[in-house]
């Protein structure tokens, strides 16, 4: 048995919001005060921003009853960020740590976050100060490395899913062309779960695009013609991410302006352009007046009141799991899932993988869920899905 | 007493589908079902075409379980219509009911549903022809005359609630402009309704625009700066017909390429391109970069499991009263809503208008209710609207 570390720890929240984000932090902070050799438990606002300017929340000072309406809450309730930290923001880090005796350091987050904290981590070791430093994963694109799938991934699978079911119905009821953007720069995990939207054949989404196909216009508009010519109605679901044949994103081809954040990302989402333009081509090529876009937006990671409860639950428990092995075990890493079951014997267990793993890279949808004329996902994705959406409301047509 | 009226009865669905447009469709089948005098009930598919074409459904042949899953979804279950019927195509559906014995319609949708069922029902006073004519409302705009609110407005008005109680959650966490466009031709009832997102100070949205009010673009840019140098962020909602100084829509003004449905009317909804161009502007005269703009679309009004559960039950009893009134009374007219007490005390009573008091005309967001700046809803709106949403789920947060 190691002598446990003993003193504070800080917790942060880092990339975009999810709908269960705020699970996973109060299963950290839950599973903190279960410990001794905590003595502090800090709430860092936005992310390493808030580590930066010494900007900290006495997380145990925040009643029992406010905490459960914060883990049902969407979006970080510690504010989050975006900054990538660079040497010199990870050298300060490491100051506040030591001057503040932080022991351990959880940062709920995505692929981005992994690496701050894999490089924090590596700071600690050369420096000899002992630090537990443990990666909570969250992120909606559901593309991070060695986990089953990821917390937050669920919920907002959950959330495409019954929107694509009365966006179905509704294009039954008033027929024509609908096209819906979701989510999803490099990994089409998010838009391929709105297959499950379907129950009966002629269901829609009847096309559906992932980043990981190469899609010309001219397939584009021969599929939705192929479909519309049969069912008089075409629902049509797309990544914000998806690419022409050369694999530029049509995003891109299509934004005069192109906006990157500090990670060098482009901006995709809180536009409507790219769903516009593909609708301004459909109806320039086609005789159908009745073609209209969404795209779904911000509402995919935080609406509130849409949750999977399996998802909520899961990230609740990879919070309270990476507290019990930084103090349990003394290692530091990122939680991760394992599936032991699947359909009525679902069930998770979590283990812990090395920062490294999960840092930088992601993880694309597999290509055999990818149909092979590269506009639909298999059925066979429904049993990797339907465990993680929670139970999905029923819906029936008359006509 | 007068001896009941003997035969068939038709019931169709018409315009833009909404959360709760089924119950009051299964309200009318249900109650169809108590009262012998009515033979079959007949569901006319897309409306006034399926009448036109005879395309009907007989829905006393539906399982009752079935029925029951189609009151809980979204969208016209029977399929909707946008057509307005001329002099020739109420001639016809005029002859189809003659020649079907059909001796009572019941007619779900907004004002111009209710004056495609004056025209039929003038068509069959002129004849001598015994016909019982109601009108159900349905519309999430909330602008039909003389009832108190329209079925589909609470579950609308819930779900743009809780899409920026998220929204603002996100845009709390991280911090920037946030544009959201809310369904709304000419009235500002549902824009209104995301003032119920507001739980503390300073949540938002920050500022509400709603077309009753002209919106000149110095004065958006000028609201929008004050709230972003107070707060360092700001979540604004703007129905999508929103006007310049001149009462000219602004999508109007933007989109170079107008698409008008059968009614008229401009193509508002299915396009980000009023959102693009605020957020534009605003990208131009302000020197943030994070600048958001997303359009809710038909989310708002399809979603599958997002419901008032007060509004499925008001819609419920709309339909079944129009079959309870048409038999039991002997009238013509359309179905109101009449309050008869609020918060803990609210309920509802129905009673009947004529059909030619709802037809056509409608009605706008109460000035009262619009703050003097011309750029939020007062708190007075509340009020009005609690009773109607349902239980809204509680959010919090720590930064």
């Amino acid at each position: 048995m190691s002598t446990k570390l003993k003193g504070n720890a800080v917790v942060g929240q880092s990339g975009g919001p999810t709908a269960v984000i705020n699970q996973s932090l109060v299963g950290v902070i839950e599973e903190a005060c279960q410990h001794d050799c905590i003595d502090n438990m800090l709430g860092a606002l936005h992310g390493v921003e808030g580590i930066r300017d010494e900007k900290f929340v006495d997380l145990k000072k925040v009643p029992k009853d406010k905490l459960e309406i914060v883990a049902n809450s969407p979006s970080s309730a510690l504010g989050s960020s975006r900054v990538k930290p660079d040497k010199e923001l990870c050298n300060k880090i490491f100051d506040i740590f030591q001057k503040n005796n932080i022991r351990y350091f959880f940062y709920i987050g995505g692929n981005d976050s992994a690496s701050s904290a894999h490089i924090v981590n590596n700071l600690a070791n050369e420096a000899g100060y002992e630090l537990r430093v443990f990666h909570v994963p969250k992120t909606i694109d559901n593309d991070l490395l060695v986990t089953d799938h990821c917390p937050g991934y669920g919920s907002a699978a959950r959330f495409v899913i019954q929107a694509l079911m009365g966006d179905d119905l509704d294009n039954r009821a008033l027929p024509g062309i609908k096209i819906d953007i979701i989510m999803g720069r490099h990994a089409g995990f998010l838009t391929a779960a709105t297959m499950m939207a379907r129950s009966n054949e002629d269901d829609g989404p009847h096309l559906i695009y992932v980043p990981e196909t190469k899609l010309p216009m001219e397939q584009f508009i021969r599929d939705v013609k192929n479909v519309y010519s049969r069912l008089g109605r075409c629902v049509v679901v797309a990544s914000e991410g998806i690419v022409d044949e050369n694999g530029t994103p049509w995003a891109k081809r299509i934004q005069e302006n192109v906006e990157a954040d500090s990670h060098g990302n482009i901006q995709l989402s809180g536009s409507g352009a790219l769903a516009d333009a593909l609708a301004g081509n459909l109806k320039e090529s086609m005789g159908v007046s009745r073609i209209r876009a969404d795209t779904f937006g911000y509402l995919q990671r935080s609406f509130a009141g849409v949750v999977s409860d399996v998802d909520a639950r899961e990230a609740r428990l990879c919070g309270q799991m990476a507290v019990r092995f930084a103090v349990k075990e003394n290692i530091d890493g990122s939680v991760s899932m394992r599936r032991l079951g699947d359909g009525a014997d679902y069930k998770i267990e979590t283990f812990v993988t090395e920062l490294d793993n999960v840092a930088v890279k992601t993880k694309s949808l597999p290509a055999e869920y990818i149909s092979d004329a590269g506009n639909n996902i298999n059925e066979s994705y429904r049993k990797y899905l339907a465990p993680l959406v929670g139970k999905i409301p029923q819906v029936a047509y008359l006509c």
